[in-house]
């Protein structure tokens, strides 16, 4: 019997198709019954989480605490977010429900750090840096962060923001893909892509060092997870 | 403020992806929150609805209630299914809540009758023509199914269990291309997708007649009702 993953997504809403495509595709299965059951909170109206960050709008924690506890009570076993920046509210959120709640952030630092990664470059926008989300958790892990210039994140952001819109042009696989390279140059000997917009613009084959995405091992540890006893 | 769509998906994942990611398409929005919020109960693990409406196994109506009322529940304002021939059980669904439930082979009848089109070719699964789905619906809107042989039929239903598989090659596309044009030999002037597996192989720009995608049609039906006051 597997186990049902509450997902709490839709921010922003391309990342979760994204990331419920590789999801689909991703588990090993004949027929339909071979997949995994989620309950998707797919919610695109929680307000921009980097302005809430940075103190230039109220939190968004109640509401992710109030999603969180629909799905346990819709039936989830375990839950995931599709947005790192969000796992800022992971507190309020493990807080609010009696279920594991699975972080992105440990998922992908875990990947990096085991593949034997010291100096990591972080792509990740701008709440989930001022959070330090993955500075502390590759600290922790006993690794090194590689940072962008305060510039270089507001490139970055700037992008994001197209990303979301819908934009998906050469121009900003160029940008997405030069910030990466900017890491790398700073000394980073492996990446991650630590916000869920950017496996839209950026394929681990396409980037200037090993990629870790952030997307693709939560859609890897929520199909283990489903399928285990 | 815009409803919450509650979505029975998963039957199967692949056309549950392929919703999600055109409904994100179709909808107006210059940034997360513009997009609408959906409740999706991706359940893969409903157990084949052909073999039930052939009598070969149980119905699978009580499940399909239980997971309608669980989105009710949960804070759908209404429901929709990616999944044609699970409109079998409709009438359970709709007397399982108190909100609501949008077919999918209605909306699809509705845009191919208001089309002025009459002689209408129905490409759907064996368990969605047993119940008579489509026949009943054109029949009410003045409309004449044009309907498959048996060994057509047959035929389909291989291809649809090697795309609910994950295969995607030129036999499988051209095997559905195929069996649209005998359709459309058979004297329909208009086809009527109404198998959520077949947008995956067969684009409308490639049909040999206008054909009506239940699957577009229910995200175009979806985002409107969402998005109205």
């Amino acid at each position: 019997m597997s186990k049902i993953a509450g997902v709490l997504g839709g921010l922003g809403p391309e990342a979760t198709v994204d990331f419920l495509a590789k999801l689909v595709a991703g588990t090993d299965a004949a027929n339909d019954q071979d997949h995994v059951r989620l309950l998707i909170d797919h919610n695109p109206t929680v307000p921009n989480r980097h302005d809430a960050i940075a103190g230039r709008a109220p939190s968004v924690g109640p509401q992710l605490a109030e999603m969180a506890a629909g799905l346990e009570r819709a039936g989830a076993d375990f839950l995931v977010m599709v947005c790192n920046t969000a796992h800022a509210y992971t507190d309020e959120i493990r807080t609010a429900v009696s279920i594991p709640f699975i972080s992105i952030v440990d998922v992908t630092v875990e990947a990096a750090a085991a593949a034997g990664h010291r100096q990591v470059g972080v792509m990740a926008a701008e709440g989930c840096l001022r959070a330090a989300l993955y500075q502390q958790a590759l600290t922790a892990a006993g690794c090194e962060p590689v940072l962008w210039s305060d510039d270089e994140l507001e490139s970055f952001m700037a992008l994001v923001y197209r990303i979301k819109a819908g934009e998906r042009d050469e121009d900003i696989r160029s940008g997405v893909s030069r910030l990466a390279t900017s890491l790398v140059f700073g000394g980073a000997e492996a990446l991650i892509a630590g916000c869920t917009e950017i496996p839209l613009m950026l394929a681990p084959e396409s980037a200037p060092a090993p990629l870790f995405s952030s997307t693709d091992l939560l859609v890897q540890r929520t199909i283990e997870l489903a399928k285990a006893d």
